[in-house]
This record gives structure tokens, sequence and C-alpha cells, in this order.
């Protein structure tokens, strides 16, 4: 069924980005783990949810390789990989959005550096420092991106162009 | 159960995001607005989704102020308003992940602006621009906190500070 279209298979990053992170509660570990948070009490204290479907979401992180089992066997710490880490630009955007759009303004939690400086709205630019909008930006296709990809982004060029 | 907890009660900004956002497809709606996409067929065409589960997912993203109709109700266009433009960067940022680590670094896509420029990646910064990194970033309440987030951050900040 088309509901069930692995996500990974899709010829975009975005889609393969959003298939290796699996699902929302995945990401809300993963802040949880910006926040500190390794060993799975903490994550269970923080998160509510019940013990077999945290376990699942842990060994699928491991396995996406976004953490790291680390430590006792019995009594692991889940660490964030470079691979994990780099997630955080992603996690801010998306919190900063619902800041702006979904917490009335009243943000929940205020990001910093360890000097308390605030964090920076995360913003899109051109390497010159531009802002892209949602007016300005372009898609062609790259180097990794298949037939179907580059005929999609070409009509959608030429559609884009002409409306 | 734990598992049907509403994101959107979380006192967080990023659950409150994910909830606003729906799922993963949606934000594939959203990467196909930016490209030109603003018809049905053309959401379909792109995503090969089953009929009844595009229409759910456009109508949610009306619901949720992201998108907007326009044009004749027999066969409107879904246009991206301010709250959905908004959600450039962290779709950028997302990809860009994908590109990095699940993409091989051969992009399927390329973002540029309208001059051809390609875009930076999307970073994390302090205001003043210094980098914001997993291992210099804190998180403390903000004015939105419930007494729970509170307790929950200084704890995470205490844990964090002695590791």
């Amino acid at each position: 069924m088309a509901q069930k279209t692995d996500l990974s298979k899709l010829n975009c990053s975005l889609a393969k980005a959003l298939a290796n992170i699996g699902d929302w509660w995945t990401l809300l570990i993963v802040r949880d783990a910006f926040l500190g948070a390794s060993r799975f009490s903490e994550f269970q204290q923080s998160l509510g949810v019940a013990r077999n479907i945290l376990t699942t979401r842990l060994q699928g992180l491991v396995d996406a390789g976004i953490f790291e089992r680390q430590g006792s066997p019995a009594r692991p710490q889940y660490v964030l990989t470079k691979k994990g880490k780099a997630l955080l630009p992603a996690l801010l955007a998306l919190m900063q959005w619902g800041d702006e759009w979904e917490s009335e303004r009243r943000p929940p939690m205020l990001v910093t550096d360890t000097a308390g400086e605030a964090a920076q709205p995360v913003v899109a630019t051109t390497r010159s420092g531009k802002p892209l909008t949602a007016d300005n930006t372009r898609f062609t296709p790259g180097p990794g991106a298949n037939k179907r990809t580059r005929a999609f982004l070409i009509l959608r060029a030429a559609r884009k162009a002409a409306s």
C-alpha cells in the first residue's frame, strides 16, 4: 500500500533523514540526550513512555548510528555519536519553529551556550550569507538524483518559473 | 497508553512542532510545496500516496495553518502560509543531515537561490555567531516552562555539569 512506502527508498535526503530518525518520539529521545540524559531511566522519566517502547526506540537509535552504547552492558549509557550530534541544527530549527508558532512565543526552554549567550534563530542562507526563503529557493538535480527526481525537479522548476 | 500521549500537550516547543507537523509524510508534502507544487495531482504524482491519505494530510496541513486553500473550491491550490514557509530552515537542516549521513554525500537535490548560489549548511550559533554544539549547548527554563520542565531542566543541567 502507498502508506507503507519505505521512505528510505525515496531519492531524497529529507525522506532518508526522516526514515533514519524513525518517528517523532525518537527525536524527543535525541532532545533528552542533548539535555544530558544517557540512562534508560532518565529517558523514561522525561518521556513517560512504556519500557518496552523505549527499549525498541533506543535500539533503533543505536542501529541507526545515532546513539552508541557505552559502559556496562547491564546498565549502559546511550551517548550521541557524531551523526547524532549533527542533528542539533535540525532539532533547534524545529524547536524554534514551535516556539514561534505553537508556544505563543513563550518558550518552555531557552537555548544558550555555556556562557549563557542565547541561541540565534536558525536561518537558511546561501554560502555568501544571502537569506534563502520559500520564494527564492530553487532545487536542482544533484549528483545522487535518479531519473525520476531529475525529471520531476525539471518539471517543477519550469512550472514555478511560469507561475 | 504511553504511546498515545499527545505530543502537543508536552511542555516543549519541539514536541509541539512535531505534533503540529503531523508525521513524516506531511513534511514531504511541505517539501513539494517548496518545490512549487500546489495542486492535489502534483502532490500525488510526487509522493505516489493514495488519494484518501493525501486528502487527509492536506486537510491536516490546512487545519494546522501550514497551508491555505486558494482559488476554485473544486480545484483548489494548496499554498504555504507564513507559518508554513517558516519551516524552510528546519526542512533544509534535515535534508542536509540526510545528504551528509544517508545519501553518501551524493545529494539527490541541490539547493540554491534564484541566482544559482548554493545553500550554506544550516548551523546553530549564538547571537554573536559562536557555534553551538552538542557539548556547549545548555537548556534552561524559559517563560513558558511549567513546574515539571523547570525541575527536569535544573536536574539535567546539574547532572551534565557533574559528568
